[in-house]
């Protein structure tokens, strides 16, 4: 029997040494760095800083938890933990402290690797942390904060070995959702299974209709260049550190998020592909120095793909008019993550009215190679492909985590028939692509009937003063649940709900939406409550208005 | 524990069928069938020829012969066989009849499905065929031959059932190589081996500079088209009915091949990707019909991906002349097959030079996703990366062949020490790409050192009245071995060992070859005898001329 070939990110790193050595990657946060560095620079420090984590103590099986904004020592570390058999857990840095100690716990995180901008709150939490033995401080190039170790001398103290050869179903990744409801969830990822997302990610992001920018390396003469804006302690920045690694495109590295910084690094570093939740974006097209930048943007046409939350009609408008090409994808922690993106068959065209336009580019897209998307009703029966009969989205890929860490009953929930269930209220099109209407949890049921919570948030935020938009449901006797809306108004702009409204009515009357789901009343805010991950946190949001909602109707 | 995803031919088509239900596909054999197709009628097709199989004794495990040419019948095969859990193994047509009766046998295959052209050959064949229980024509749109029964009926007898679920490991295919030594050798491919294949080759050929064509949907407002020249009896016809699938492209398929005929479709069905051993290349650029198609050619560009042989440099130019954009990969049998393409790193350019430019072209090129490339000397010891010292081509894939069929002594030669060792003979240079010099059991070893035959034949093709040219060692008992070429003149032209000769003194004078490479005779022949897959059959050429090569020094 010959080698029976393992399909780990070793494997994959390997490769992309051999053949992207000298392809580049940049690493310039805002404090002033600007490291510039290749694969092959990148593969021998990775080697050694794999090196240096066993020495220090790090076995295979072992968790080794990061506390990191996006570093190129993160970049290293996405490689080198789950490279001698360790598994890398990515600490939400949003989280709550507390959450940030129960889920280092209830991984059983042996060794923290934090950046000196948490060491306040490592040393807050180490009483806490039972079982990790280690830490490491990253000090950024701005000096060490305490004691423990830096990362630099962890690497010097390396040799450049080989990484071992591992089996493809050792555990790579440990990742909690930033669950709205109770303490966040543990779900975990082989080699295996990241190798084929980053493989069919990979595909659909080089190959397909209004996602490929393929063509950028043989018209500039240079590799064409990405900066995700995921945060790479979020899902494993959606994948996107693999990913364009094994299609030898430039990466960018920005350091902790600063919006104005993020704009030049675009413009200086030719960036062609982005990617991030719709909030980033927004920040962009509305920062005061896009102006400066605007003429550049709209010459390279940047890619900009959403996730994490539906893209806005009105948002995506805006960042076109910015310059970027917005697409949208979808995802969940769960599902390491991507599924869908947003790209065109062969066979299509994008619509010339442009309303329809971004309604097409406002959907979730199409399925990437080997995902497959269903949407099932309550008695598990797919539902019609009408695109308007909600149900509950559910999807295979051979990505998807195969269990909750500790929690059989909600693996049981999910893991149905063999199809893992989404949690999300969409309807299914005939041409096979979904929109998701809603998280289950936040559907109001209204009289039997859904309301889509998303889509009047949606149509709310096209009101020119509105900011953000968020609806709920109530508890009513007669309907079940009545909508209730919440608004922050922009900046310097003022509405009322009565705007509010008069402003949904047209589209009650244009037919776009029934009149039994105008909320039965609109409250404006200063703030909505978040969660870690910078989505609208509706539970919260639910608990902080409740006796307001007990009144209201 | 959740669903298990498993890396099969069936997953993969549902993909297909959800995501690529409209992209056509199209049947255009020279007999005047103009079949237009899509993937999702073929997909319905499939289930019902599978459903078919299964209704006539087809059982997972089971082994179906196929002799067939490149016809919309075959592409169905592809997936409907391996889809029953049955293994497809597609005969090689071009072998000898007993050669042919030996794999059938070996194989163990319980149905041979034939087109009708090879009817009289099945009909001699059958008292030989012990195992095969079922026969099945392909009539092909002419009326059958014969009594068995036609592909169409176990179509039409077959319901729309899904596919089942499968085991990733189970085997979809089996293949024999035509060895130049010995009986044809049993290779076996998995279904996760084949999906693996297809996304490797896939991620490179839409991805990867040089060979992405993946603006011409954007472009042409059609899906891109692809014709592959690869008959679908030899190696998966290099997996691309498998690839172009899951990136949508339109195929076009032949059926037997007929050069006038493939240029008008070339050219009619508006083909962006070509692939094909060099011979058929060789025949499309030389065919009286060129001429009007040429410009419409040329405004098409369609790459040609060549394989199966070197493509020897003066072919490449004259294809770039005739419009086609030349590109080489590499592979065998045993490796599924591709493992490599000429694609250019996002950090390389383009020679300007052209003897430079076609240097690089006329490579092996480099690595596809998740395959790698050593070159090992005698002691199994990596050669310098020097382009210059010759050793071993050993392979590292996750599709190469686990095995010989009940050849556990080829096996344990082929796999040493995790890689799968070529038989080539190859130098390895400093950018990671290696040249192939020769096969080992071809090379020239004069002195202790090694003559690449395969150069020495390029350099000779040069000449412009040379057709073909193969060289040979010739024991020799001072030298060990001696080379000696066989020239097949151009039609109507003539060439004098003199000719060639002083021919091949230039490149001597210029220094790219030594002086002692020169043959120690040059024999001017008629015809040249070749191997079931169109090469030269060297081992018969020794033969044939073995008291001639015994007298001549």
């Amino acid at each position: 029997m010959g080698y029976k070939y393992q399909l780990t990110l070793n494997n994959l790193l390997r490769y992309v040494n051999y053949v992207f050595s000298d392809v580049p990657i940049v690493y310039r946060p805002p404090h002033g760095i600007s490291y510039r560095s290749t694969y092959g620079e990148e593969y021998r420090r990775i080697l050694k800083l794999a090196d240096g984590l066993r020495k220090l103590g790090i076995e295979p099986g072992d968790r080794v938890a990061s506390l990191d904004w996006n570093t190129i020592y993160h970049w290293d570390l996405y490689w080198a933990v789950p490279g001698i058999g360790a598994a890398l857990h990515t600490v939400n840095v949003r989280l709550a402290p507390e959450d940030i100690a129960y889920t280092i716990n209830q991984a059983g995180d042996k060794m923290l690797i934090y950046h000196r901008d948490f060491a306040p709150l490592v040393e807050k939490l180490k009483p806490a942390l039972k079982q990790v033995k280690y830490y490491v401080q990253i000090s950024d190039g701005q000096g060490s904060v305490g004691k423990d170790p830096d990362i630099e001398d962890v690497i010097k103290s390396g040799e450049e070995r080989e990484l071992p050869e591992l089996s493809e179903d050792q555990v790579a990744t440990v990742l909690y959702t930033s669950g709205t409801t109770g303490r966040p969830k543990g779900a975990y990822f082989t080699h295996r299974q990241l190798v084929l997302h980053t493989l069919s990610v990979a595909l659909a992001i080089v190959g397909f209709r209004g996602l490929s920018r393929g063509d950028c390396a043989e018209v500039s003469g240079e590799p064409c260049a990405t900066l995700y804006l995921v945060p790479m302690f979020h899902v494993h920045a959606w994948g996107l550190p693999w990913v364009y690694s094994v299609v030898g495109w430039k990466q960018v590295l920005p350091g902790r998020f600063d919006y104005g910084h993020i704009l030049r690094l675009i413009v200086e570093e030719k960036v062609k592909a982005m990617a991030g939740v719709p909030t980033i974006l927004y920040m962009l097209v509305t920062h005061p120095d896009l102006n400066k930048y605007i003429s550049e943007i709209k010459r390279l046409a940047p890619i900009y793909v959403v996730g994490g939350a539906a893209l806005p009609k009105e948002l995506a408008k805006k960042a076109s008019e910015a310059g970027f090409v917005p697409r949208s994808g979808y995802g969940m922690t769960e599902t390491a993550p991507v599924v869908s993106l947003g790209f065109l068959r062969p066979t299509e065209k994008w619509p010339e009215d442009p309303e329809r336009l971004y309604d097409l580019i406002t959907m979730t897209g199409l399925p990437n190679p080997l995902s497959e998307f269903a949407v099932f009703d309550e008695s598990d029966k797919p539902v019609p492909r009408d695109c308007r009969t909600a149900g509950e989205l559910a999807l295979r890929a051979p990505w998807i985590t195969p269990e909750y860490i500790g929690d059989p009953e909600k693996t049981r929930t999910a893991w149905r028939n063999g199809w893992f269930h989404t949690g999300d209220a969409a309807v299914w099109c005939p041409d096979g692509r979904i929109k998701i209407v809603d998280r289950l949890k936040d559907v109001i049921k209204s009289g039997g009937e859904w309301i889509s919570s998303l889509q009047l948030e949606d149509l709310i935020m096209t009101h020119p003063a509105v900011g953000i938009a968020a609806v709920v449901g109530l508890p009513h006797e007669k309907w079940g649940e009545r909508p209730v809306a919440f608004i922050v108004p922009k900046p310097n702009a003022a509405v009322t709900p009565e705007d509010i409204t008069s402003h949904l009515l047209k589209f009650v009357e244009a037919g776009k939406i029934p009149k039994w789901w105008l909320p039965d009343k609109v409250v404006i805010v200063n703030d909505l409550p978040m969660t870690g991950t910078g989505k609208i946190d509706k539970k919260a949001l639910r608990e902080k208005y409740r006796d307001l909602l007990r009144q209201s109707i």
